[in-house]
């Protein structure tokens, strides 16, 4: 999501290249590193044009890389930016030792905070709770592999994003992406407290031991 | 689940013990192992009469053991059924290499078999992703505290359940769980493929490879 348009991927190709409709995105839980190995991995082609969503399959659907159409675009671009946010957290988690009951809480909480954003914009709840929400974000909370959940691991030991940053080759999207959802879900008054934790870490020197403690310690009495 | 009346361990409870009406049943992420050593647990306190589920949490709830209430008591105790059996998948496929993708993959469908089922027997949606529900299944894929993915990955390793059964000094619930679910499921016609494979791995000799391929190649065009 871009900071100030509040736009998703397709969004700002499809204002930039007026020419190009319907962008396809092909998203899920897919690491590149275990796709390219020829393990088993599931993915979403959306498109809210179901026949350019199952051309962009046809391409792709082969052995052991399995693609599935889903015509809910939105759904799947809010499921892959968010799930990158969380997965920062995650890696905070992992790094302070809170273990595995604290991380799958913190998952789904998280989960919760993809739905709620979603359901705002207009995604549907399956999408969120598909491949391309739920299963990305296992993947990205957990797999080695994961760029945002190392830049978590890396701050819970106490670097700075710019320290990260400077000695990182790739991109870790939720730094990113965290800024424009961020300013998105103040905007809309909705309820994202981890990404409030998240943003306040990287741009406002918050302590990650001190945001997760008040991230466990938030008060509700119901689920 | 039982495996002839179709009941989980309230329903159990209460025809057994008549005059003790409004079971409440504590379930979510929560392996006793990190709770006992002060790590962050969230659970949930479940029954239909809310005043007895905060009577549950205001004895539970305390320092990072954080209870929180749910009325829908049915959704939990399938959530916590139903996990465990896709846990059993989980160490299956962990066990035969099939990495991160593959492993969410898994969970995300796993996901939406705990709440086919749950919708049928008339759980909220809500219940089944949150804590007691996805929480407590990412927790139980996750964990080396699990039994039941203990169990899947003794069972991808070649052993049957007899040889598991006899050398493990506590009780794997998904084989339990399994019969019931999985009969509950023919039954009422309700599609739950990996509660299938797995009931079949456990009973019916079929090999963990075999079953897991037919899982990762089944026909679907549409997510």
């Amino acid at each position: 999501m871009e900071e100030k348009t509040f736009l998703f991927v397709s969004g700002i190709l499809e204002a930039e290249l007026p020419a190009h409709k319907d962008v396809v995105i092909l998203s899920g839980p897919s690491h590149a590193e275990e796709a390219s190995a020829g393990l088993p991995t599931l993915v979403v082609s959306a498109c809210p044009d179901l026949k350019k969503a199952t051309a962009v399959q046809e391409i792709f659907h082969q052995g052991n890389f399995r693609v599935y159409t889903n015509t809910d675009r939105l759904g799947v671009e809010i499921g892959g930016s968010v799930k990158n946010i969380i997965a920062i957290a995650a890696g905070i988690c992992f790094e302070l030792g809170y273990g595995s009951n604290g991380l799958a809480a913190l998952m789904t909480r998280g989960m919760a905070e993809i739905a709620r954003l979603g359901k705002k914009l207009g995604g549907k709840s399956e999408t969120f709770y598909g491949l391309a929400g739920m299963g990305d974000l296992i993947t990205t909370c957990f797999s080695e592999h994961s760029r945002n959940r190392a830049v978590g691991v890396r701050l819970a030991r106490g670097e700075s994003l710019a320290q990260i940053e400077t000695s990182m080759n790739m991109v870790a999207e939720g730094t990113y992406a965290v800024r424009g959802i961020r300013g998105y879900a103040k905007k809309e008054n909705i309820d994202m407290p981890i990404t409030e934790a998240v943003y306040r870490i990287l741009f406002e020197g918050l302590s990650p031991k001190q945001a997760t403690q008040e991230l466990f310690s938030r008060q509700a009495r119901g689920e």
